[in-house]
């Protein structure tokens, strides 16, 4: 049995490519396809992708990276390496099955042919993942990244039948605490300089390097909902 | 520096998928794209593939397959896997760059979309390889497939500087020594019930499994000269 993986396009512009994704998944036994975002025809126009029939079928759409990935444990962006500075950790492709803990349920994140994924994309990944191309060509097609990267990860083995869920939280509970993490500090005038979206992208780095696990995330929610009526406590008091 | 891999795409139908290869072949660096029969339009529309200009100028058209592997010392071919039986040893492609020795001058072949490689193609092969896909979802997209092994064959290091080149003999010399085998055979009439292209084939196959070095195949075309020269003679005596 494979690793659960889900392929995750986002902004996905071409359907030949969202097809030729679609088929590669079903050559290695991936079946999980999501797209987020993409631009409208081309979603509509993949259907008739040959040999891809049964993942385009069950492809879902999401209005959202983050709904796509809530029950994701671990998250990976793919990257061309062309850019600049990357704000998390980069991985060799031949590396990431030995980074993928039994039991995990995987994303992996393809940008638009375009543009790639933005930072904000890259900053609800635990890592980016490189496929080694030469420096000097480095940008491969869409649905051929797609399927070199299949074709690493059915190196993966599944869980055994007997084998424990993943302790990692999903990433929808991650999101959930990031949104309560950040109104507490809001009312605690945390970002009395002002609020960016890049606060958002820190802080939800910090929170997926911690590799927090479901009972980790219940605990430091409990203490974050005590301050925020602490916090929501004294305003009324000093109203 | 990469192995020298030579892709031969061999009857190939559509201009997208000539492209799709070179470009893959660029982002791992190999430059050696040769095309066996094209079909004419194929390769007169793939000259316009994004980022896959290099690979395409240097690309060689040529009349048969022996000629595209001359120079070659290893030949692996592709196969889906779905044929009931192959001629020759299959390969899982994660395997293939153990098989190759330090020196070597690759050919890596692909089989049109539609029918793959015949039994007279893989005889001029050392061995077949096979992506390792589903057995219920086997047949990858032709500009995958040679996305995926140039993936797997950038692992293979280059000849170091100093490297001798491989001991093979490369398939040129075979294909020589071949037809002068085959000559002395008909003038000994070991062909009295009939010469099929079969024959050829088989003997193809044998010669390649010998793995002959140059001076073996010196060595062993002196031994059939002789024998043809002899046979020649008898048969002038006996006129």
């Amino acid at each position: 049995m494979a690793v659960d993986l889900r392929i995750v396009l986002v902004r996905a512009r071409n359907p030949l490519n969202i097809g030729a994704a679609a088929r590669a998944m079903g050559n290695f036994g991936f079946r999980d396809l999501a797209l987020v975002e993409p631009y409208e025809a081309a979603s509509q126009e993949a259907r008739s992708a040959v040999g891809a029939e049964d993942v385009l079928a069950a492809t879902v759409t999401f209005p959202s990276l983050a709904e796509a990935l809530a029950d994701r444990t671990l998250v990976a962006g793919t990257t061309s390496g062309e850019r600049r500075k990357l704000p998390i950790e980069l991985v060799a492709l031949p590396e990431v099955p030995g980074r993928i803990p039994p039991g995990s349920r995987v994303a992996l994140l393809f940008g638009s042919e375009k543009n790639g994924l933005t930072n904000e994309d890259l900053s609800f990944c635990h890592f980016a993942v490189r496929i080694p191309t030469l420096p000097d060509c480095p940008s491969m097609n869409l649905g051929q990244a797609v399927a070199v990267c299949c074709y690493e990860l059915s190196r993966v083995a599944g869980p055994a039948a007997e084998a424990a869920a993943s302790a990692a939280a999903p990433m929808g509970e991650i999101e959930q605490f990031c949104v309560e993490f950040e109104e507490a500090l809001k009312s605690a005038a945390y970002f009395h300089w002002g609020h960016s979206g890049n606060d958002t992208e820190k802080m939800r780095r910090l929170l997926l390097r911690l590799r927090l696990s479901h009972h980790d995330l219940e605990a430091l929610r409990g203490m974050i909902a005590q301050i925020r009526w602490k916090l929501g406590k004294r305003k009324a008091d000093a109203d």
